[in-house]
């Protein structure tokens, strides 16, 4: 058994958690999970989980009588990219640009598999492309 | 079908890549899929892929002629969370020890599930927790 077997918890950081609602909840219609005003908003993405913290909030470190979760809070547009299946990323920029979404990159990487770019409301450069950028045979 | 199946690419920034190959690709075994120096580091765990990134390069827009990826780039410790089995977590927890890192919070979930919290060399959260953590019936 591989002692690590995958991505549990991917995070973000964003600025607005409403805001943030809106494109990943609603847009594209993540699950959420849990929120907590004024720190952070849970979602789930098959199996992993997109973490989206306000950085100034999960620096503080955790109350005496809390669980011990270690801060951390990090500032700047981070990345996170989603798998979108090949035949479905047509659908996905349509779905974006009908969101009034600005289309930042659309391309084919050398080897085939396509990514779309668009920024979260918080300026994160997220990322939707075919999974089969990233595997072996690709 | 879904159009998003799970997270493809998840990101942190670091600091300097050999001590992320150390932590990433030595002690914790995932496979380095490519590396740039002077900016980046990829490597494989599971269905996701993590990226390790130098902010400072990385904040810099692609050339006229290179691919049109965006620019993104943040500062501060990020957070990562691996899926770890839970019967797993001792031996990962001896393997983290054995490295001389300082063991920041191990303790369980109110619902059970048990998380292990490392710095790596950068000052990032990494987590390794067990998966039933986020199941829906945990």
């Amino acid at each position: 058994m591989p002692l690590l077997t995958g991505i549990l918890e991917a995070a973000l950081y964003v600025d607005d958690l409403d805001a943030a609602h809106r494109f990943y909840g609603q847009m594209l219609g993540l699950e959420q999970i849990t929120r907590v005003d004024g720190r952070h908003a849970f979602y789930r993405a098959g199996a992993t989980i997109v973490l989206l913290f306000l950085p100034d909030a999960t620096a503080i470190p955790p109350a005496k009588d809390a669980l011990p979760v270690p801060p951390h809070g990090a500032h700047g547009p981070g990345h996170l990219c989603f798998a979108c299946p090949g035949e479905a990323l047509d659908q996905m920029r349509a779905l974006l640009e009908d969101h009034g979404l600005t289309i930042e990159s659309d391309f084919n990487w050398p080897h085939g598999p396509r990514s779309i770019y668009v920024r979260d409301p918080a300026g994160n450069s997220v990322e939707f492309a075919d999974p089969t950028l990233w595997s072996p045979t690709a």
